[in-house]
Formats: C-alpha cells, sequence, structure tokens
C-alpha cells in the first residue's frame, strides 16, 4: 500500500484496487494538465500492474470533476494558434478518455459530486459508474459556446440512445443523480455516506476475479457497437483462445467440476 | 415573420425558429407528395438561412401525420413498374428523412397525435421529440404486409434497442405517448394544450444557442453509432477546429471568463 | 402437426408455428452438444418451410437453458488442444446464436426459468423475448474464470448499452424477470403459468401476418447496429423491392384500399 497524500492526485493501492482521487476540493476538481497526465499515468500503470485487479476513480470534496482547467498546459495560453485545436484536443482531452476506455482491469467511477464537461465524460467512460446522491452531470459544453470534447457525443448515445444524448448536449442542463440512473448514465446511485463503501465492495469483488477475463470481455464489450457481427465474433474467438490460457480459466472450470468456490489469482 | 397559410404545409419563422405545420387535418395529415417536397425545402432553407436557428415540426388538428399519401406523386400510379420500388424509396422516404437527420439546425419534432408510418420515422428523425398526452406512434407498414421504409428499421434499434424495435415493427400495434416515454422514443410527453408552448420554449432556447456549435454537435451524434472510436474521435477533432473559429465559441469562452451570460449570435 | 416426444429436443408444428422444446429438465436444460446440433437443424428447417411462419424457444421443467453441457461433443475431451478453443467456438456457441439471429422466421423465447451463459444468449438472440415471473437471467461465464461466448459481448450492449452490460458481465449476478424488463433484457414478463399461452398468442399473430416482410424486416433491424446509415439505407431499399414482388404486400395494399382486413399467406 502506497499512497501519495500531497498530490493533486491522490494514489493509494489496497487490496489489489488502484484507488485514483483527483484532491482540488477548492477548484470542484477542475482538471488541471498535470492531474490529466497523472491519471493517464496511474491508468497506464494500473493496466501492467499485476497487483492492480480494479481501479476506482473519485475525487475529494463536493465536486467530483468540474471540467478542463488547462491553465497549467505548456501550449495552452490565452490565444490558440489555428491548427492547433484539432491536436489538442487528441492528445488532451481524447488520449485521457481512451486512457479509461483502454485500461486493461475493470475501472470503476465513484461519483461524488458534479462532474462536468470532461468530467462528466470520464465518469462516463469508465466500465461501472456508481453516483452518490448529490452526484450530477452537466454537458456544460454547449453554455460556453462549445462542441463537446473527450468523446461525449461517442460515449453518450451508446448509453442512452441519440435523442436523449442530443437533450443532454443541446441544453447542457444539470442531470440529477436520480435522472441518471433513470435514462441509464449510471450503475447506481447510493446515499452519499455509502458511496466510498459500495465503490470499495464492488472494486475488491472485481479484483478478486478473473483479471485476465475480465480485461479481454472489457475489451470486448467496448468494441460491441464499433464493429458487426462478424467482426464481433472474430474477435470473441480470439478472445477466448487467449483466457484459456490462463490459470483463472483453468481454476474456474476446475472450481466448478470439483463444486467449490475459485480462488482467481489475476493470470 | 412570413406566413403562408393556404399552404397545405404552414409555414412561420418567427424569433429564430422555422415552423413547418403540417396542414392537412381532414386526412390526419397523411403525407403527399407535394408536402414531402415542399419540408425537404423548408429545412434545406432552413440549413442555409442564417436567420433561423432551430426547427419546429408539428400538425394541425388531431393528427401528426399518418403516414404516406402518394397519390399526387407523378411516378406512383395504381401498377409499379418492378424495379421502381428501391429508387422510389431513395427518392422519396429516404431523401425525406435524411433531410432532417442533416438539417443543420436542430429539429424538434411537437407530436400532437398520431405519427403513423412515414408519419413516426419523421418524427423519430428530429433530433428531440416532445409529444402531447393524445400522441401515438404506429409502426403500421406490417398491417399493410410492407416493410418499414425511411430508415424505420435504421432508427428504432438505435433509440430502443433491436428488442423492442422489433415488438413495434414485428406487430404494428399503436404505442401511447405515455409507453413511447417508457421505451425511449420520446423526449417528454406533455399536456396536449402546453405542446405548443413546450415546442417554443425549447425551440427558442436553441435558437439563443451557439447554433454552428449545436450543429456539428448533431452530427456527432447522428454519425456516433454510424461509426467506430477512431472515426469519432477523428471527426470530433476535425468538429472542435471548425467550432473554436466561430464568433459563438469566443463569446462563450469569453463570458466564462468575464463571469457573464453568453450572447450567441449563431455564427 | 409432428412431434418427437422421446427427443432431447421437442419439436412441434401447430398452426404455422414451430414449437422448439428443450426437453431434459433434470438437468435444467443445460445444452448439449446433440441438443445444439438438432436446434440448429430446427431453426433451418423453419426457415426453409413455407409451412412455418414462427418459432418458438422454450423449455420444459424448472430451467430453460443452463449453460453449455458439451460432454457429448466428440472433440470436447477433459484436455483441449491449443488452438482448437477459436475453432470450436465459432463451429459451436456462435454458429448456434448465429442461427437465431439469422432465421428467416420469427423467434421468441419463451424463458420458463434459469437462462444462464449460452442459455441467455439464446433467449437474447431471439427477435421477441417473454419471460414467467420465476424466469432469471445469468452471465455464469465470470463465475467460472470464462469470457462470455455465443455473441454476449455483442448482443447485450445492443440491448442494454455497454454500461449496463458490463455490470451482468463483471458480476455474474442473477437477474431477477422483473429487472431484466426493466433493463431492456425482455419484452415483457407474464405469471409462469401464462407464459405458454402467451408465446402461442404472440407466435399466432405473427404466423399469420406477412412472412416475406417479418423476414426483410428482422433482416434490417439485426443489421441495424452493425452498419452506418447509407447501408442501412440500401439494404433497406432492396428490401422494399423484394418485398414488393411477394403476394401479401399486394394483399395488404389491396385491402387497405379494400377497408377490408388482409389475409396474408406468407409468401
Amino acid at each position: 500500500m502506497a499512497t501519495s497524500p500531497d498530490s493533486l492526485v491522490l494514489h493509494t493501492t489496497d487490496n489489489g484496487v488502484s484507488w485514483i482521487t483527483l484532491n482540488r476540493p477548492a477548484a470542484m476538481n477542475a482538471l488541471t494538465w498535470d492531474q490529466r497526465e497523472r491519471i493517464i499515468d496511474l491508468l497506464a500503470g494500473a493496466s501492467a500492474d499485476p497487483g492492480v485487479r480494479a481501479v476506482v476513480i473519485t475525487a475529494t470534496g463536493k465536486g467530483f470533476c468540474a471540467g478542463a482547467d488547462l491553465r497549467g498546459a505548456p501550449s495552452a495560453g490565452g490565444e490558440r494558434v489555428a491548427g492547433d485545436v484539432a491536436r489538442m484536443i487528441r492528445q488532451g482531452a481524447q488520449r485521457f478518455i481512451g486512457a479509461v476506455l483502454d485500461c486493461e482491469k475493470p475501472v470503476i467511477a465513484a461519483v461524488n459530486g458534479t462532474a462536468a464537461g470532461i468530467g462528466a465524460h470520464l465518469a462516463l467512460a469508465c466500465d461501472l459508474v456508481l453516483a452518490g446522491e448529490s452526484a450530477r452531470f452537466i454537458e456544460v459544453f454547449v453554455r460556453r459556446g462549445l462542441v463537446p470534447d473527450g468523446g461525449g457525443a461517442y460515449l453518450l448515445p451508446r448509453l442512452i440512445g441519440p435523442q436523449r444524448a442530443k437533450e443532454l448536449v443541446f441544453f447542457g442542463d444539470a442531470v440529477s443523480a436520480a435522472e441518471a440512473e433513470r435514462l441509464g448514465l449510471v450503475n447506481r446511485v447510493v446515499p452519499d455516506g455509502e458511496l466510498a463503501k459500495t465503490a470499495r465492495e464492488w472494486a475488491e469483488r472485481l479484483a478478486a476475479g478473473p483479471t485476465r477475463a475480465l480485461a479481454l470481455t472489457k475489451q470486448l464489450v467496448n468494441a460491441s457497437l464499433d464493429s458487426d457481427r462478424a467482426a464481433a465474433f472474430a474477435a470473441e474467438a480470439t478472445a477466448q483462445e487467449i483466457n484459456m490460457t490462463t490459470a483463472d480459466a483453468q481454476e474456474g472450470v476446475a472450481s466448478f467440476v470439483e463444486r467449490r468456490s475459485p480462488t482467481y489469482r489475476g493470470r
């Protein structure tokens, strides 16, 4: 268990779970360039570290993530040079959201408060989303004259269909936790005081699972709406081939035959 | 503000909103060839006209649109020549639905009564769908021995998934406004007497928004389930690049920095 | 009406409906290799037989299908040869699910009890899913250290979105009939005692429909989320062209003009 409590991003690994905690509560966790890069690094680390078998992303204070605060970014001064925008988006918001989608361990968002702009997309890119009752989701871009970045228009229609996605992105109104659950933006809403505990239960349960099978399954589900049946079936067959070489798959089948509980070691 | 009240399609532009009103109430607004062509023209005009920043499609009387009534079509006599069908569909129902999907301004359907066949697809192709309590949606094709046209099989699974889509298209039963809301076919159901008022509120709010950003966002959302992550992210980056050249994006960011409300002028 | 009651798969054709009934209740209808091959044959037969115009898949006893029981498979001994897995998946679970998806008659699942693993995917691949109150759905793979096979990661995100799909496949918990209805996994939940009757009503209604139009519509809906708008519209135009050559389409249009009920003969 290692903690770096002084950082703007707290990080702890505990019982196989990597906890990534945005820690800039006075700014409602508006995301700085440094925080973003740190989270990308931590997610890459979680993918590679056999001791990490699930990830939780959460935040301190009353906000989850208020959106982008790129004041610290090297290339983001007051003036933008024409032509820079697309590259900044690719290397910034899109690389960030891609890091969540491509993390090889299951990632749970524990949304403790307002998730706005890229903060909403950070939550929605996670595999599972838990929300405290005071969480809310705001597609704030339209209020600033902007187009959603970090894959909002990619993620939202997959979760709630294009019509409801448009209502969110066209109006930019706050969506309450209860409404988010009704729409299908979150898996579960829990009382604020139980958010961390529920996230821990979910994450530790996943961390005790067959890690490689979960990674392959995540990949297949993420690719599902990006591909057709032939491609999805081919990917599934390959994933099965890979998974059957793991000790966990052998343990799973053996435990079933032997009528006992399996013990997965994540490989 | 211009009105042509004598037409089968009423048209008014007011406060930046183009109101397109089917006006053949005695026929429950079964759609004639002339009406269809007129609506396609009006939508193309709305895209090009900087004075139009949102569109509402609605109808007079008790029906929204009872489906196709192609008696007036030049080539649609009693006999169809083999080989004509696919071309008629492409140039007719599909071009019509495509005109809604591709309109560069947000389009709201205000569904005042029965939306059947192509009338249902007209509503569902709109970006946002408001329904009066007496609205109902009928995938009537199967009752006439027909395959849904105008993209029904394309639109419905995106909105409500393939399983529920099949229930609608296989049985052709009327879906009430309340049930449509539960399934996810409409954004909101309101009392019949409040339909026009709510549509006006929504449309005027959109018309006061950053029009170019909304157009680009609409395009991204519409393309979302047609593309994979790489294509969606590339399109997003391009859309951002375009949007950042607009006065509205600059106003949006400036107003945020200056802690005041933005005033968007639609360019 | 032909019955083969001694088989592990009962089969009856009645009023145009092919009833396929898993009949290994003591094993909760865990699916053997022989049963799987028999169902694939029956579905191919249903596609080709003009006397069959709808299919129901159900089971005897308290389980719908407890998953794969491949003990009888020629090539599935205790040891698997590396390299065999992908091929077994393609020729087994994927070919099985593909047979349901590609059956040219509408297929209704009447889920009478637990549908686990490939049994859940069997149900979800059907066009319409009716569930008795005691039905439940279990993505059991993760419990055995396995990746879902037979297209689970393909089907689930289309039905309920990727986020809720991940909750099911990551945890492998049982989903009750009521919860399945809420999530959108089933069309309708009915009391157990009314399951067969409701399935019969739905199937006989479909069997009285325009069979070719239904087949073409099914194909379009199944392809919808696998394709983009251009491809979907082209497929729709072709389907219309084909359908307009059928007697049922002509009967449907004629009956409408003549203000009488249509009589469809399935061709």
